[in-house]
């Protein structure tokens, strides 16, 4: 029952039990040619510090130690794996292995694993699996992506409603092999099929033997129809605490059931997908290559390029007034960069709002409203820094005025593009992570430039 | 044991069985005095619910409710509140309706909530509990904040190993009032209660009576020492797939137990503080008001008015070359605008990958040299497009030229910057989620406009 694995008594800066060190001798150990050694510096680690040691080696520096593992690399490493890494190291395992591998996994992982494939390398690992795996992974892949369909596990463990704990106990004592790895809940069903209740372990064990599971099951369970998507997922198990639900199709019949450690992946995702896309950094990340890199991100530069080109067309119109008062051209990037922070401080907490479900059409009219008084206080504190700088530096007093006016203007602008813009795209069902920062720039930007250099056009010259 | 609420039949968009419609009629049930109808419209909502409600009102909506309700909330709904509103209802109910909440409460929840208070609070809200409560969270409220220690609960069920599973059972049948509301592992320890190995329920309830769990345990379970950061427990818990593991204080004895539920919070909080800290947003949510907000936000926006001011100085040196050519100051912010956006791009990815510690000493250099063929490779994409654009509007080639060759260089230097910068905080203990933003800006600003109009000045003028 146990995995060997470095223990930690002392107060550890990483639980890691791996270490750029053991990465180093590891590859110093395949250059010597020398498998013993390999196998045993990666022998006692857990799935997921091998998969970590994987991580940390490009994709040269795997092959060799892929050709001599093999055969001994635990399924289970491919499952912890990025999927950058993952698609890389399936590519240097080959179909017949990695059909291999999928045969030893949970079923989710399995098809977690085969999901990820392209079409054709999916196509050859299907083809040397076991007809009856095969079958059954196939049926999983015909859920979308990202749903409860997709995420859950078949093996569960399911008793008539009639049952007693004894008689629970006893059919958990003898099927152990039909039994999934780890399980949390038992699911009652009734006739159809259909889970009516479910007994955490913990009441389970603590119950006597004659009382049925019908008295102390959790009735009205959460189920999860297999089309919910997997956000909605994380956020129930999230909200409610939980660690497993029963997952039902569309007659409401028990079809898997999902568990909290993938919730866990799942709501890491989640965040990282919110980062990613507030930053337009796109799908590639350290393990991705030059290529998938660059193709992530450029379409982003180019989009705010459209919003930069924008911006300078209005610098444009001022071409005159700029000639005449070569501090507006010093000076107008402030007012544009303050607009552009303050704006993104807003637009953070929006998205992550919505994304949370704390942001609604009950409280978004109270949220601008405050993000405004917010916007307009900072605006004035800033105004008054940047308005007496300015005056002091250009000596004339009408810049430092003009400044802080646009500066208050902008930030006001910001604050409340922040709310309305995400707010929109998220009633349009655009990802507001995604497309929100590119819309606020242009605002603050184009704002910023306009009402300065336009101030500056009727007030200074 | 079952707790009613809403079953989910079709497939919803949203799992809160609450809606905006509802608060509504909890509001006009509150404002037309009818605790009647406002007992039952929330008498079926889970604590999570609850929260949520709560939270949708302003503060001034949520005095009449909670008067109204005050000894029927459930003390649950407390941990499951946001933090700010938390403080805020927490101030609305008073000491003893808060030390009489934290009473019924599971330890680590009551220590979240004492702990989360302000020292004179706190002193009430400990003075109003019995003895032996207020020594029990005072002794944990001694642990660093966002430790193990204080995550932890104290309620757990731990057997010595001569037992048999059979023991185990009907010590659990028997002791049921003493033991956690939920758990999902038994601790076994030696005869100085420290920890041997962990028995999973899925394990205990499908083994027979006889055997031993010192034959079925997980020996060498990952202990956690009471000093580990929350950062540390939540990587252990997402990496290992686990649901709880026991605590140790620095003798090694058993103190506590964290479940998973828990660290599914911190991830998201996690999550949440790295998202704010790039947006450089500060602590406040959307739950916080006027004051906090801007006491949050605005000492970034004055960080980043310095950087602006300094790249503001950097144009103030070629006034002289603006003065001739305006088209400089048209075109100057594109180039800091996409060096600005190519660093964010970077910096997402760097400081997410410092954050799940897949960034590390071994691959750094490798990751930075990723970084700048990117950085090359995009900034000659835009700036071919850019210097075309730039010959065209104002005629002159060497414009499109000087332009096209700023963009390459601020562009390699901002994912060059985007990876150094947040290696070189973290390598200092500097969170580099939260400082990195500033130093990039102000790098891509300082050099986009001076290698753009250096460029210009040495060649156009």
């Amino acid at each position: 029952m146990s995995e060997p694995h470095a223990q930690i008594t002392e107060t550890p800066t990483t639980f890691n039990s791996v270490t750029p060190e053991l990465v180093g001798a590891v590859m110093a150990a395949v250059h010597a040619q020398r498998p013993d050694i390999v196998r045993s510096l990666v022998s006692d680690l857990t799935p997921s510090d091998m998969a970590w040691v994987l991580e940390q080696l490009s994709e040269e520096e795997r092959q060799p130690l892929l050709d001599l593992l093999q055969t001994d690399l635990d399924p289970k490493v491919l499952v912890e794996l990025d999927d950058s890494v993952r698609d890389q190291v399936i590519g240097q395992m080959g179909p017949a292995n990695v059909a291999a591998a999928a045969a030893e996994l949970d079923s989710d992982d399995a098809v977690d694993l085969i999901g990820d494939l392209g079409a054709e390398e999916r196509e050859q690992v299907l083809a040397a699996m076991a007809a009856e795996d095969r079958a059954e992974i196939e049926q999983a892949l015909a859920y979308d992506e990202d749903t409860a369909g997709r995420l859950m596990q078949r093996e569960l463990v399911a008793v008539p409603q009639n049952w007693s704990v004894g008689e629970v106990i006893d059919y958990l004592r003898e099927s152990t092999d039909e039994l999934p790895e780890d399980f949390y809940d038992v699911i009652v069903i009734d006739g159809g099929r259909k889970p009516v209740g479910t007994v955490a372990l913990g009441t389970l064990v603590r119950t006597k033997r004659p009382v049925l599971v019908a008295d102390i099951m959790e009735d009205d369970p959460y189920t999860l129809p297999v089309g919910t998507s997997q956000e909605d997922v994380a956020h129930l198990f999230r909200d409610e605490n939980l660690v497993s639900a029963p997952v039902v199709d569309a007659d409401g019949k028990l079809v898997g059931v999902i568990t909290v450690d993938d919730v866990v992946d799942i709501i890491d995702e989640e965040a990282e997908k919110d980062i990613m896309g507030l930053a337009g950094a796109g799908q590639a990340d350290i393990y991705s290559d030059v290529k998938e890199t660059v193709r992530a991100r450029l379409p982003w530069l180019a989009v705010n390029l459209i919003t930069a080109l924008i911006a300078s067309s209005v610098i444009a119109l001022f071409q005159d007034e700029i000639k005449l008062v070569v501090a507006l051209a010093v000076l107008a990037p402030i007012v544009a960069s303050m607009g552009g922070n303050a704006g993104t401080q807003t637009l953070a907490v929006a998205v992550r709002a919505l994304a949370t479900q704390e942001l609604t059409a009950r409280n978004a009219a109270r949220f601008i409203g405050k993000e405004v008084v917010v916007g307009s206080l900072n605006g004035v504190a800033l105004a008054l820094v940047v308005g007496g700088i300015a005056w002091i530096w250009f000596g004339e007093w009408r810049i430092g005025a003009i400044i802080g006016a646009a500066i208050v203007a902008n930030l006001i602008a910001a604050c409340f593009s922040g709310t309305i813009i995400p707010l929109s795209l998220n009633r349009m069902k655009i990802d507001p992570a995604v497309s929100s920062g590119v819309f606020l720039t242009t605002v603050t930007d184009v704002l910023g430039f306009f009402v300065f250099l336009g101030l500056a056009a009727i007030f200074l010259i």
